[in-house]
């Protein structure tokens, strides 16, 4: 499909997909984002906030907003964040605003995020939500891509472990699921699904000034 | 798309889709869906049964269930139909249970009516339905493919004129809209919808007993 995946060819307006993919930690996810990425130019990661300290080469607005532990409590009792996570000690949140911006203006926001951040997204974002699971084959494909990284000590992997096995209990939450037993085709069925939903109508917010023009010109010859 | 389009490889059992197609007269939706037929090995359209005398060749239980006035009435009275619809003197409507059946199954079933049977059919089978709305390009368009014709006199264009647009109006009833400026390109974005659309969770009834057998091995090593 990547070749022929159908756009719009008329340019009509449209409201943006917030785009959901959530998987346990090696089936995949991060690969099939980063090919997602490269190939729709309509799509990008939101910048989060977060508390943690930039890293060498990280840049504030570009690839974080790096903010104080004060002023992320108070955007989050602000209720300024679509949904943010704790990750160890630091925070990590999504800005409501700049998201509903970005659909607005008709691109599509890729999240890569678990089921709790899925279902946060979802209780304040509704019907913008697109939510995508994916599988591992099996939980040994899972375990041995987990161990060939060979960064992590065992107790690790195992923890790891675990918390896929919790993540994959809840794949009800989702809207898709899809098994990653082949790198290329789950990447294409990835793809086609947000092609779809990009011809949602509840999406077509351009479509309207057509259909208004259909009408005017109505059974007459015109 | 045609040759790449994303099929499932692991063969989960799942739940058909009902696939309606709707466009005013001349949009191209009988080309699509005789298109869709031909390439969709797991879609057919569902047999329905009517009032009128069978043409030659028409095959019973083929083609239709003829049946006498008496029986069909005797058949809606008794909510035996998804839908039906009163067109010229004769009654035409969709059999529930063999629908049902069908999607229970994991066949898909194509509906080409319009906005009157698409909301019959939602409102009885909510979930299970897709509805896909098609724009012609313009009414002047849809002018000339109706003249083209040349099977119908200008009055019988102009009553086609005056129901194209009432079936225009009717465009927010859908889930998803396409207008078809280029037959191939529209096909192309139709079977893209209906391959998504089989993807999603509450379609993979078979998935269960996969992601049983994840949670099993759960954490393990196993």
């Amino acid at each position: 499909m990547p070749a022929s995946t159908p756009t719009d060819p008329h340019g009509f307006r449209r409201r943006g997909v917030l785009f959901v993919l959530s998987s346990p930690s090696g089936a995949g996810k991060s690969t099939i984002a980063k090919k997602l990425l490269a190939a729709e130019p309509e799509l990008s990661m939101s910048v989060s906030y977060t508390t943690r300290a930039p890293r060498p080469g990280e840049v504030d607005g570009k690839d974080y907003h790096f903010v104080s532990l004060d002023r992320f409590r108070e955007m989050a009792n602000n209720h300024e964040f679509l949904e943010w996570a704790h990750v160890f000690d630091n925070r990590y949140g999504t800005p409501k605003a700049d998201v509903f911006h970005t659909l607005s203006e008709g691109k599509d926001i890729l999240f890569d995020i678990d089921w709790q951040g899925a279902q946060q997204l979802h209780q304040l974002a509704g019907g913008d939500v697109v939510r995508v699971f994916i599988l591992p084959p099996s939980m040994a494909i899972l375990r041995d891509r987990l161990e060939k990284r060979a960064t992590d000590s065992q107790g690790v992997i195992d923890a790891r472990m675990a918390r896929a096995a919790n993540e994959v209990s809840h794949w009800d939450g989702y809207d898709y699921v899809l098994v990653n037993d082949d790198l290329e085709h789950c990447f294409e069925c990835v793809r086609m699904i947000l092609a779809a939903e990009r011809l949602k109508r509840s999406r077509q917010t351009g479509i309207i000034g057509f259909i208004r023009s259909l009408l005017k010109a109505g059974g007459s010859a015109e």
